[in-house]
């Protein structure tokens, strides 16, 4: 199974992301995992170590993907 | 059926979203169309229209998300 994991944080930008392109992502191959970095902030190692510098950002398979541009990681801290 | 366009450059940083995010894309709920803005210029004036600056990016029923950055539109005029 394939692993997405798509990080937020509640923000506007953040959420038209995930209603739209998490949402569009095949369920049949991908294990979709939604976390708000805001609210689980112990979640914030590991984006980073994915490589995550803001959110929204879609991580598939280990490889980071930042989808517009809310807030950088630095703010949710 | 709902409608990907996902627009890019052939650059690496656009052949890696498409390898990975277009590809994650759902093809039972979506129609999902890559097209090549430096090969295909007749298509810039549409995707400036759906709110594209930048490739790689992914407009979502008509809703632009850019992708990491590649190049700006603007440079492949």
């Amino acid at each position: 199974m394939n692993n997405a994991i798509f990080y937020h944080a509640g923000c506007p930008v953040c959420i038209e992301a995930e209603q739209k392109v998490a949402e569009a992502i095949d369920k049949a191959r991908f294990h979709v995992e939604i976390v708000h970095l805001g609210e689980e902030k112990n979640r914030l190692p590991e984006a980073e170590r994915a490589g995550v510098k803001s959110v929204p950002a879609l991580v598939l398979n280990g490889v980071p993907f930042h989808i517009n541009h809310g807030a950088n990681l630095s703010a949710l801290k």
